[in-house]
């Protein structure tokens, strides 16, 4: 059944290499045994560098299910996910992935995660894209107001 | 004028916190010295686990540009960025990153990105979210059509 899901998220990805929509990836998101989502990688024709195809497919799954959480679902992508890919799924909390592709596969063909994953582990100010701090006392009044509000929704 | 800058972008977050939109979380674009557009966290009033602040103001300045890529631009964001969104960071490339509040205001606050953090340091079979590989031999054909793709846009 698995590998099943996993076919059609290939044959997705290859199709999308072919269409020249996007990026050689595809995620599916499964949930009772039915494929609920498909997404392919549209970041050049969509102007879109987060529309990576697990976040799409992520997106468009919680509009579905009218939440925010995929509990109870599995995500199924063709290759290993990035750090901003890792982390949606993180937010999004679904019960398991299943991948094909390794970084390492996605690396050799132009796509290298590995700078990415480097940069987080280095401190904000010794990276490649610069970031300083700013006013961080006055940003503390938000985290205030936030733990005081009594009806706020958490995630 | 940064501070300036981010003084919008925290009065932004406020607001969002006294509407009840979505978490205490603002960022904005900035190119040629004026705001291109403005970004808060939506992610429980659109059921968008992606909906962070960070990733709305990139992807609708991506939109307002054209481009996929923030080349030029600077992103002021009211926290330190998450994974997810530190990884569309460095897919979106701008030039500059300003932050006012540190992950550990926002861990004080039930936003502990930390473990996110620490999942991506583990080997996929070792995360909290269970994730397994499948077919990658079938995956390897999808990049080895990419590879001979003459036509493709590289992102």
């Amino acid at each position: 059944m698995s590998e099943e899901f996993m076919r059609r998220a290939i044959a997705l990805a290859l199709e999308n290499v072919r269409s020249g929509r996007g990026g050689p990836f595809a995620a599916l998101v499964v949930k009772d045994g039915r494929v609920l989502v498909e997404g392919t990688n549209r970041v050049t024709s969509t102007n879109d560098p987060t529309a990576h195809a697990e976040i799409i497919a992520i997106r468009e799954a919680c509009r579905a299910l009218g939440d925010f959480q995929l509990t109870s679902c599995d995500l199924y992508t063709t290759c290993e996910p990035c750090p901003m890919c890792l982390g949606a799924i993180y937010w999004a909390r679904p019960a398991r992935v299943f991948y094909a592709g390794t970084a390492s596969d996605a690396a050799a063909a132009g796509f290298d995660d590995a700078l990415i994953y480097n940069e987080l582990r280095n401190p904000p100010a010794g990276r490649h894209i610069p970031m300083k701090q700013l006013l961080r006392d006055d940003a503390l009044a938000i985290f205030s107001a936030w733990n005081a509000k009594a009806d706020k929704i958490k995630y």
